[in-house]
């Protein structure tokens, strides 16, 4: 993760929340107030958030000594201390509803992902996220679900081609709409085309696209159109797809599912921070 | 809102999908292929995002025309069309994932705030928010409470005072965590004390707190709470309530109740974006 | 104060001064010219800008080292040392006139402030600033404020509300505009309303703002206005008031005195930073 | 002037006091609410500020049209309407308070320097300002200098060469230090040399200094000195002017008089904005 | 190409230029004197900069207009009228410096690398991009490069992978080294990996690499190499190729050779500007 | 040169080439990899860029120890050490590309200087650049020239005057051109004039401009105009200079070539940057 970005991106979010200042903290405490907080899950879960809590706290002050007691990716159950955090109670208050917003978060998308990922677990398929991100968080996101197990889709607009409905009618089919990005783009780009019937998968192939997604099938029609795809074609289910049915999907042995819930409407995981002065 | 704010908010989200740009789109369409798109519900709720869809496409191209068919805060069927976009293809593609990650979050936010404010309909309780936003997105996740019926709490640690446990701690009591706030800080900035009992409230009215906070306490405990407060100074319930016991808590006719989940665990409401070229 | 903006602020003052870089300097400097500079009060007064100090030099580089004689708020007398400072010769001078042109005008803020608030000495008077700050300083004005003995009033057009002429006539009366505004704000925002004749007062009461602004009336008419204002509403003078003025205003027992002058034409405390190499 | 530079300062100044937003003018006007103000100047003076009132209304909302009766450095009269604005009174209300502090301090620098250039009128005395201007002003500050007929000194420590006591101790000598900065430096640059004794004087002369700066000097010290320097050289006096005492340094016809006080401690010049809906 | 990120990297370089402004023409001309300037190419070659000059004139002024002659991509002769631009003179002057310094730039870059695809004509091989790039100018040099006709590689380290030497060795082998790629990224990446032998093109195709450069090799040694990658790995050329040798290299019938040449030590195209006020 | 405005430019060029991240080298290396760099010159010439790499490295990971075996400026052969960096290889790999496009190109640029310098050796004559540089990169471009020996002309159009055909067209003349500048602007700044003829030098000269340039004349031509400026006027030859052709114009005796060629299409000096992990 490109820690530069994370230091802007965190400096943006303490000044949305701090303004000109904390008028409470501010009042009582000085810069001589020292104390400790802790944060503690409040449910089970899979953690995320290391560089949030060190990049966060240090870009407020930097004599705030932080203790991890947990790395990315580790289970936590409820009532587990996760980092404990020391320095001028003033910069801990400052701090603690980023950081906690973020964490709690990225936690809830890492326990998510975690639970997707088991629901696949005794087949190959393998899960990845979507850009249905929160606008601004895409680069903490996609982390945290890599951290419960899971992939990354592409980045954005620019990382990856993905042929959709539009780009086809438009270009008069999927074999002239592959064509005309190829002819554009150089060979480090793969070429991902959206199919929803049998005929889609079969242009697709014919295309060479690198990845064929079938869009809103399925279990059923996945099998079917999986059968059209030669090995050396990566393929992908997208759409409709919850954590309920999410094992049908897999047991189709698809390579990838997408998951537009991973990061879309998280359910944050409850994480405490307790302050001691 | 301030327009300039959501102006360079939309810039640094366009930026993050976008990157160099559109491999895709860029290498179909040119600026001349003119298309329009269609923002559909996909279920029903509250519809918020006016300004988000406006500023957002006249952002990326000045020519896109933007018919509106719904105002901020409008109840919308599952079905029915909010908006109708025209101009250029490609920047209608550019801007659909950004704009409607954003305005489904929103409309979420409004949706579950109706919901909540149904909820304490009969009694004269309204609904507020907390600072658990999303980091980045605090300004469109408390418009959106507003469009759902719900009222905003303090922005940030800069427009009102929260005197929280370890404030009151390194005080020596709320009454002198009050007064300390008081020496320093000028005659428009509330003053909110946060109790756990009985005689945190007591001490909270001494000092003449503007509102006086229950936190975490049950429907009965705030009743008998309640009556310790005298007229002019407001109340307000927080922590442990849900969508499940709210219509309890407002019962006890408190003033205020504040909800972190309207914006902590947002479930989006669908909408979809249909383009035709 | 929140340290991050102020370090951001600095950086867009030095990139002012400096451009590319100091010409001169950088002609006969080395970083290995060492020198020291003490900043030296040339006048009594009220001295402010300890973090200007502090954060100006260690952004510009990290081995300057920073000993401070006086607090902010602390009285100084002419030929009184101030601080000094030690490092690399290059970034002492680098840093001067920016540093120098806030510390003057801070502290002359906070001597203004100081003489204002002696003025109203022997009352229960407070006196506060306005909005009349210079664009891009308010954080650092206001602040200075504080430390001449006065108190903040809002920050800005986001942190309380202040219904005037404009806003009365709009509505259709000051009950009117008082419940626009209730019905949109939530319960963390104070009212204040501006006043200009007894019915004023009245309908303000009535209306239960939070604070009635006496705007442009005499000390006769204050005395008068007040008392239709019930214990509770806080009662503020403004327009018309000067350093001649104060104390017949500070008579009336109004609770709050604001005066634009103490940030609109500051006449800066004449401060040196004699540098020796 | 550079507009893009202005328009982004403006940017700042309205974030600045807009934050998230006007809560009292957003909850009782809409856009569609239109209104008109007009700029009147309350006392006597030198306007100037045309295009802080143009780029700031436009940059808050396009279709606020603007009508200026007056131009920069033009004598304004109390009473005198300075402009006339007509839009959405949301928007005028926004821009109000930046503008006009802004606006006010500008005219108050363009005043304050006609003052002192018709003190010197009757020489060939030039006035000009130093880098003693508000930090993140000095560009709107130096053109205000220029509109009340005064002129510009260096703008930072980037676009010439000022040469000072450090600078002369550190390299031995006067001459010594404008032969290092020759070396190191290209011919568009003028060297200044600040001197304080004929020694001094002759020195700069020796070393064909641009301009030879008398500091701290009386009238009788300048005259005396400037018959050491040759025509080709330009001669300036600094320190320990005033307005006072401008007329009889004028009279020693150096050729620049630099005076801190044009934007060091600023009167504003009184002017309203009166908004009618 | 992100429009939105070329205003901003335009907005940063007029203001590089400009700094508080053109102190020559801003003392000759108003914002009413009107000119036309046409850029004129005075050599032979490829024309690239279309958006640059319709950008960079439209932030400057919005009311000057632009007729634009040629396409990028297409071909000029020495002599030739590229654009024609009218408005205010002010606004042409501010932006000739910086928009010619960078057309002149990309129709550099794409002139040479038409030389280079030519070279490459009677072979598939197609002529690619590196990293070696302005800084700061990516996204124009990178574009300049597809409008001669040549293709782009990877545009960061972010969008696909290029494994080399210190990645190899710290894994263990090139098979290692893909294994713990594939592990951590999803599928939307594809994988290069920089081979010097005919074992790490063994052990790359083994590894399924999507991509195997050979590395400073000769096209003798490439045309053995290239017999060992089977069909569906695309094979690039890349260290030590120069336009006199690219033939012999295109003739191996690599599929892509990449060229830092192209971007790296670029001669720009000379085109002038010429204004007639 | 400026370290804060450096580091904030090398912020932006690291952002432009990491993005989100580095995907290869975060897959395979973790921050406790250490690993050591060593820059290496692969052909003789001027060295330039020690502020870039400890400036750059530093941004990136303050753990990273630099160890510079050059100054700036400092002559270096093929094969020769330039610097050795030890620290996190994940680091030394993120900052490799941007530092190595940097000093590459600054390097180049210093070469190049110095032999332009060494052809006008045995002559007065001094060698400077130019506002041809590359958009973002003027500070370090015209902080390489001084290393190899040049001087930095105007670094912008806000630092000295330059007189040029439009300008003079338009106030009817030279002598009135420099008349409505001398008029506007302050004592600091330096006029320059261009002249293509001997009545442009005469009037230019009876104008008493600081600097006259002759523009695109013969060293016949220069040497003819030269003889009409009287000593204390600096003369200046720009246009259709090349390398070739600068000592048949350094023997004109001339003050200053004007070199745009310097920074213009710069070949970058081949310096290697080895990674041992």
């Amino acid at each position: 993760m490109n820690r530069l970005k994370l230091r802007a991106m965190l400096g943006t979010f303490f000044e949305e929340d701090l303004g000109f200042g904390d008028l409470t903290s501010e009042s009582i405490f000085t810069e001589k107030d020292f104390g400790y907080g802790v944060f503690i899950a409040k449910d089970d879960g899979v953690f995320c958030g290391v560089e949030v809590i060190k990049q966060g706290f240090s870009l407020l002050n930097e004599s705030v000594s932080i203790d991890l007691h947990l790395k990315d990716g580790d289970n936590v159950k409820k009532g587990e201390k996760i980092a404990t955090i020391e320095g001028p109670v003033i910069h801990l208050l400052a701090g603690e509803r980023v950081i906690l917003n973020l964490v709690q978060r990225m936690s809830g998308i890492a326990t998510l992902t975690k639970r997707a990922v088991t629901m696949a677990n005794s087949t190959h398929t393998k899960i990845c996220d979507t850009r249905k991100t929160t606008p601004g968080l895409r680069l903490l996101e996609k982390y945290a679900v890599t951290c419960g197990g899971g992939y990354n889709h592409r980045f954005g607009l620019y990382d990856a081609v993905m042929i959709k409905d539009n780009h086809i009618a438009a270009s008069g089919g999927i074999g002239e709409a592959v064509q005309k990005v190829r002819e554009k783009l150089g060979h480090t780009v793969k070429i991902e085309v959206e199919t929803e019937t049998m005929e889609d998968v079969i242009a697709a192939v014919k295309a060479k696209a690198d990845i064929i997604m079938f869009d809103n099938r399925t279990p059923e029609e996945i099998i079917r159109f999986k059968e059209l795809v030669p090995k050396g074609i990566i393929t992908e289910a997208s759409g409709g797809i919850t954590i309920e049915n999410i094992a049908s999907y897999a047991r189709t042995e698809v390579d990838y599912i997408s998951l537009g819930l991973l990061t879309h409407s998280v359910k944050a995981l409850d994480i405490s921070f307790n302050i001691e002065v």
